[in-house]
């Protein structure tokens, strides 16, 4: 199966058709179909398939298990589900290109003899993006035991199912969830090749503007913070101003303060989700939720920021509780640099977009399975594939088609330089 | 059946256990509990039930069809739907009170052989609120023509069910939907008792303080408007500030600008609801709709705040639509001063709140049927009853016990002032 066919396999599954988008949560009919493809592919390629303790499923070339301290795995991969009306790169890029490098090293070694001295890993990610259950890369979270299987298996949708529920519909077995650390030992390196969020490879005023793929270095800090504001439900059309406390006015100052903030710190600050009781058009609000998401280089900057959302809110008697806090996550940096060096080497015929030299290196807003590996002390590394708008997680997300070559190219060279190693 | 015991049997119906506020939407379950209660209640007095060709049910002391030009009927009566999490008080006070006025009247015909000399009527009107079908006061709006039959079967609630589904598996048939001259030719005067909205009776600082009861003059202008905030779905950990296109940013500018403008004119704009697209917690904006509530004494003012949010809002790129307009509404002057007189002449150890002299003559921000149907040409008047904290739809919604006995004394004085005019 070719990247175009694989793409176009995967095109419907779970596409809205108003918007585009698509609906690819964990553990639901869209999510089965994915899975199914995913094993469907890797059978295709002789692929040995596993499935670890939380139901990631990871198809090997070469056996795990025989390979000795310094012949651990080199993986590629990355996950398939989507947010809520995602777009289609976010995710299946990594995986399809990985098993598009496959083929490249599967073509070399039929032609050349070539074999790798390490085994070869793709891995798909479950439930990376937490649409489902509100918690991101609950996958990698659960394996490297960064996140409890227990509290795993306790949290729920919106429609009030636990993850233990959705998994046993779905015909996998709750009770397995925790740290794994047979899957973990057979992990030498992992490499996620991801489409940029963002557009400095595409933006003419930014340095790494003309390279097709960036390396990136690491993952911003970055925050979840729920703010709660109170207010007194009345009728809006009798309701004197005077004798109103509106908590929909609180929210939005808080919605422009955390632009504000983001401007003067020099991070990012947004707030995309709300909730409104009792949300009828003639009733004043009596409580407001927004959720604030808060990212950046800088993870002082990130705070003092927050801070400045805080103190608004709280003139506005609102409370502000913390979800989430992932400090700075730091690739590989040796890793990075062998990446950088073998992109160098690639020839500019094999590719219609040609790395130039000097590729370059970027760090990301964005959580990713690579950043809970890193954390977990696995030599971790990412690709970015130039995105033309930098949109993503929506449905006009975008790569050309030429980029996506280059980055299956420069996977594959990745794989082969790693697992060519003998050590 | 006394007021305390329909009081304690409505008290249940349609309860959320967690907030303590109402959840009653037409041809519900709920709905189906409320008006079979009522018709449990007329049958009990030996009222004459009937439905219109909208479902509203009229109770009748006397026959109204054979009741010629000028002996048309005295109604009173309400509504029993409620908004999202509503109060106990909107709507139900007035049928309550309607019933237990009937109890006073024929009490006095038992004791003393008084008899109407017209047929006297109570009315439940269906879906006064518009919870379920985003249209107030279908009940009288279909009946009075005022809302075509066509275009009321097609409003669909929020799961997709039309009003002409809902009715049909209520055991409703939606075929008839539609002006409904036969009844409103049995309607000569119409009396809505309602708790006042708002606490101008309740407010020392207010002249109207210290009535129990006050006459409504008529509905202040009001209208409802769609505001839509175009943006572009973007990652909100990766999307640098400059190339945001944020809907929500626009969308808090409206909300702070709506109360400013409230302020400014002397009216009331308000607003309580909102949608976000994609709505999650790392997503920007794409899309944001608010809908603005604005009301006031004055038509004027009113339209001046309007135009000022539309004006904010066309900066941020929205479009504002008109959802609804409703110009004033003038209750019938001399009913009104009628029911001032007759309040006067209630003897002070009537009721444990006296009326003192002078009732007061309040005007109201909030819809009613009552609006519909003088709207429509019906003499038409309302009894606002003391609400100590101003506060409607919400579950802290209130009217002090012996308030609301005034209230019903007052309402039987009305009514036996009118039916026992011969003429």
């Amino acid at each position: 199966m070719s990247f175009e066919s694989m793409w176009a396999a995967l095109e419907p599954v779970g596409r809205d058709s108003r918007t585009g988008g698509y609906r690819r949560f964990a553990w639901t009919a869209e999510d089965h179909t994915l899975r199914e493809w995913f094993a469907g592919e890797c059978a295709l390629r002789g692929l040995g398939l596993t499935e670890d303790r939380m139901g990631n499923q990871w198809a090997w070339w070469g056996d795990p298990d025989r390979a000795s301290e310094g012949r651990r795995g080199v993986v590629a991969g990355s996950h398939l589900d989507s947010v809520p009306d995602g777009g289609a790169f976010d995710g299946p890029l990594g995986v399809v290109s990985a098993l598009a490098a496959i083929d490249l090293l599967q073509a070399k070694a039929r032609a050349e003899g070539w074999q790798p001295s390490r085994p070869i890993g793709v891995v798909n990610f479950v439930d990376e993006e937490g649409a489902r259950f509100g918690v991101a890369c609950a996958g990698s979270r659960v394996i490297t035991g960064a996140l409890d299987g227990d509290r795993a298996r306790g949290l729920s949708d919106a429609d009030g199912t636990t993850m233990a529920e959705a998994m046993a519909r779905a015909g996998q077995d709750p009770r397995a969830l925790g740290r794994d650390d047979e899957t973990l030992a057979r992990i030498g390196c992992f490499v996620e090749l991801h489409v940029e969020q963002g557009r400095a490879l595409a933006d003419p005023d930014h340095p790494a503007h003309g390279h097709p793929v960036a390396v990136g270095t690491g993952i911003w800090p970055h925050g979840r913070w729920r703010l709660d504001f109170p207010g007194e439900a009345n009728h809006a059309g009798t309701t004197r101003l005077e004798h109103r406390h509106d908590a929909m006015l609180g929210y939005a100052h808080a919605v422009l303060t955390a632009r504000a903030a983001a401007e003067q710190h020099g991070c990012l600050a947004t707030i995309g989700k709300v909730g409104v009781q009792p949300g009828g058009v003639n009733a004043i609000a009596s409580a407001v939720t927004g959720w604030l998401d808060a990212r950046g280089a800088d993870e002082s900057a990130v705070r003092a920021a927050v801070a400045q959302v805080a103190a608004e809110a709280e003139r506005a008697g609102a409370t502000l509780a913390e979800e989430s806090w992932t400090p700075p996550t730091a690739f590989d940096a040796g890793l990075a640099e062998r990446l950088r060096r073998v992109l160098a080497t690639i020839p500019t015929s094999a590719t219609p977009h040609p790395q130039p030299a000097g590729t370059p290196l970027l760090g990301t807003g964005a959580g990713h399975d690579a950043g809970i590996l890193a954390n977990a002390g696995v030599p971790t590394a990412m690709l970015f594939v130039r995105n033309p708008t930098g949109v993503s997680h929506s449905p006009d997300e975008w790569a050309e088609a030429d980029d996506c070559r280059a980055g299956v190219t420069a996977l594959a060279a990745v794989l082969e330089d790693l697992a060519g190693e003998s050590a």
